[in-house]
């Protein structure tokens, strides 16, 4: 029997606050009988939201926190201010076992600095890292770190690699998935140092890896896990973002341009939704923080209820699957004894 | 009047060879009268592909080189052995003053080690970069480095938006591009040293600096040139590479699925002909090496003809414009007597 998860959601965070939360809560409930969901915030204005017949009377229920982090809110000051935001209540509902996880579409680095700060690492974990999934063309390709480790060393890569693995073997229910270091091939010695000694450790590891992968490969390439430090990844991930912002913005405004056009775009009306549908970042919602000593999945901050759903959906998974327990497992017997043993390494 | 240029075109690399370099030439000669092109290659082979009608005679030669670049080559074995490949030889006319230009589409590391081996890097330049344009929101945004150099000392970065902004200018007529430092948003204190070290002094400079831009702003901010070390660079630009290459075929898929969807990618043709058209990649081959004492100008290994003279055509461009010697004046005034001096930076 599988636990039935307890999920503590930062019901005041992200552009829409409440009018998006509660919502994506209701919609959460309605489709996972086995769910409960802790809306963390204001309680009277969360208090009108919720249905009027008392469904769900059982599972959902709200905790007031008085408090919000706005999203450009500085992680310094959030940390030391706010003790009663919503983000912060809803990690220590975490943090007291009376939640399996935190849901928040709030400001990211708040987020990252409260997490760290309130729930603490896992024991060998230098640093948490963010991992989220793209559509690639076998499925999807999942990437980390995304923002949360400017520079990172060698070692810091390895760790990021096995709570990837971790995370993505349980979210996707791969027995191997296959591991890729992010680097480039242009330059005669490829990669900076900290890769090329990354290249060693992962090879010399437990994880299926398959060596290097270059920026095309996320998409292009059967890998299921792209790691890179957090600069790199970032903008590896925003820069797709972008473009794929503006190629949607083109093909809408291409067939908008006249009459002709619009009769155009009518016939193929099903055709791209089909299309845009398979590619529809909603379904992509939710970021995981790995390395953590609790479950914490960050929306996007703009995210509508379909999509903070799948956030709530994704962050369900990980409590079913006990994600940072088989993290924290992993990395005490790579990295308990000796960072350098290598036959531990191998048979982890 | 502007020079008339004569360009020495490496006619045995790219995956196609002289099936693409020689149509490619002709192409560009017969669309401009002024220019001047070297073929610089196998004799015999690419004898066998000139016009009968002897049309271009004074304005089309071969010079023979008895090696190539194969595309797998490590820069460092190009660089001491094959000292008669058509890469080499086209670099040296250039040094010799033979040629205006250097235009290639064979291995990118050997091009650029050769390139600074034969050209040598101009007086205050520490490293060349390479710099291309990527289509935008608001018609396109060129990036720099592309791969040339991992890591970079936030001097490089400053360097290469110079190079950037003296290149864009010249290329795109426009008077005061706007200069973006390619970062993240998500973490408290953002980016990493060189990069905030290099906002210091990107801010200081006479460059028409905006700041900070995030991956997703190459695509839809009002940017003209995004700079980042070559690790960073290179990793976003495949990326999107992929990205593109991925929504391309699925798109496709999409209408190819049955004949209900055929006939409605019928329909849609005339508009999506149109839309292919506005990102076609070929439009925007030619990555060009900045900083060099000569212009090199990079093609896409795969390009074909239509791709391959459009790099050409950049490389006229840069030759009309003198842009070497417009990065090297800039560099001197700024660079000459001191690197710290702010007054100089202001000034320059």
């Amino acid at each position: 029997m599988t636990k039935k998860p307890t999920i503590a959601l930062d019901a005041m965070g992200g552009d829409h606050g409440p009018d998006v939360t509660v919502p994506a809560a209701l919609d959460s409930l309605e489709r996972n009988p086995d769910l409960s969901v802790i809306l963390v915030g204001d309680e009277s204005e969360l208090k009108k939201r919720l249905p009027a017949d008392g469904r769900f009377a059982g599972r959902l229920s709200i905790h007031h926190a008085s408090e919000r982090v706005e999203m450009d809110d500085s992680p310094a000051k959030v940390l030391r201010n706010k003790k009663d935001s919503s983000m912060r209540v809803a990690l220590n509902l975490v943090r007291d076992g009376v939640a399996d996880a935190c849901v928040s579409a709030g400001n990211t680095g708040a987020l990252m600095a409260l997490a760290r700060f309130v729930l603490k690492t896992l024991p060998g974990i230098d640093r948490p890292a963010i991992i989220s999934a793209v559509p690639s063309r076998h499925g999807h390709t999942h990437m980390l770190d995304l923002g949360a480790n400017v520079d990172c060393t060698a070692e810091n890569l390895y760790q990021f690699a096995v709570m990837g693995y971790e995370l993505v073997r349980a979210l996707e229910n791969l027995d191997r998935p296959r591991v890729g270091l992010l680097n480039i091939g242009e330059e005669e010695i490829k990669g900076n140092e900290q890769v090329k000694q990354a290249y060693k450790l992962l090879e010399d590891s437990y994880l299926n890896f398959i060596g290097y992968v270059e920026g095309d490969d996320i998409y292009l390439e059967e890998v299921d896990i792209v790691v890179a430090d957090g600069f790199v990844g970032n903008i590896s991930l925003k820069t797709s973002e972008g473009l794929a912002k503006m190629i949607g913005e083109a093909l809408k405004q291409s067939f908008g341009r006249n009459l002709f056009t619009k009769l155009a775009g009518l016939a193929a009306m099903p055709v791209l939704s089909a299309f845009k549908k398979r590619f529809d970042p909603r379904q992509y919602n939710g970021a995981s923080f790995v390395g953590l000593r609790g479950i914490v999945v960050k929306s996007h901050g703009n995210a509508d209820r379909v999509a903070l759903a799948n956030a709530i959906r994704m962050a369900v998974i990980e409590v079913e699957k006990g994600v940072p327990m088989l993290i924290g497992q992993r990395i005490e017997s790579i990295f308990a004894d000796s960072q350098g043993d290598e036959s531990k390494r191998k048979s982890a």
